[in-house]
């Protein structure tokens, strides 16, 4: 693999995607499902997220993107915490439930055994492999969603998918989901390994002779 | 399964989570990778971004958690736009090589085939199957890094990619990264259906008889 083209653009190839089909605005990139855990007016609450990303290196924080007309909210405006499960493919069916129904109407705090860490108001799941619990940095508004941003303060993992000190995914096995085909997926087959496949592009980079007038 | 826990909680097991392993702070959920598109000086420039999710609903936008010490950054406060472009498993050679070296010391904008839409300033990778073309809306400063939040204003896709009008997640073959073992996956086994796996515990939740006192 080069990591040149062979033949140099043209202002014609740039300029008109005519190999590619538009399909609207809204695309949903692969999603690691998570469930946010809260207490709302003191009860323990659920939800299924799928807009999740780390948002800082350090301190390590955690952004979720939630519908302002769900009842999460509530509890992360009242308490300043909320918390970051990782379900395990096991538990697609209570997963998914949490995403079916709201805690505005279905008392979901028996749903999973629940235990806390150091912040007392931030439910976490015994049953999922892995769980942060997180302190609210900020709340950024957007138009039909919130995205809060917090610091994680703690991670609390099973023994069986922690090696070396370190997380290990297979054993973890979280779900992914994709929209709008709404299916769930599984962690596939190793493809690479990160700051490595690209290695052999950087010594071309650096061995290439520049052309006249680079 | 049933959605209540059979023995009822104990303080003892909610506040002491005895069976679980503490791993600091510092904890990545599954990532999905992306090639985040941006004019820097006017040249096109490309970074491998495992920070990535959906922020909005209406209008669709998304959020990119990028170091300030990046160059990205320099690109998107200069033209106020970006592009998310989804990698295949193919390409992740040249994907994992645009998260190896900057921008600031190498020139990667002949790595790929770049497209313009209707911004003209956010470069889009040809070689991915799916890229989306964003205007800045929010940068939310963190302590290292920012919070770049964009309005997806089209989305280009190959047509063997999209069934119906939908993307079809399964041919566009996207990689996930997980730290800190550093290892890109491919998406595996379809594991069950959102909005659906969890209808029976509906189901089960509203027919359940409220015991006494509840």
């Amino acid at each position: 693999m080069d990591i040149c083209q062979d033949t140099p653009h043209s202002a014609e190839s740039e300029e008109k995607p005519m190999d590619k089909i538009q399909i609207g605005q809204n695309f949903f990139i692969p999603m690691p499902v998570v469930l946010v855990g809260t207490q709302v007016n003191g009860k323990d609450n659920f939800m299924t997220v799928g807009w999740c990303a780390r948002a800082n290196a350090n301190p390590p924080m955690i952004a979720c993107g939630i519908g302002n007309h769900h009842y999460t909210p509530k509890g992360i405006a009242e308490t300043k915490t909320f918390s970051v499960n990782i379900p395990s493919s096991a538990l697609l069916e209570k997963t998914d439930y949490c995403g079916l129904v709201s805690g505005e109407k279905t008392d979901k705090s028996h749903v999973f055994d629940v235990f806390y860490g150091s912040l007392k108001t931030a439910p976490m799941i015994r049953e999922c492999p892995v769980s942060l619990e997180c302190r609210l940095v900020q709340a950024v508004p957007l138009p039909t969603n919130t995205l809060f941003i917090g610091e994680i303060t703690g991670v609390y993992a099973d023994g069986r998918v922690v090696k070396d000190g370190k997380p290990d995914f297979p054993a973890i096995d979280p779900v992914f989901l994709t929209m709008p085909d709404n299916r769930y997926w599984r962690l596939g087959e190793h493809a690479g390994d990160a700051w490595s496949a690209g290695k052999d592009l950087v010594q071309q980079s650096q061995k290439r002779i520049p052309k006249d007038g680079e």
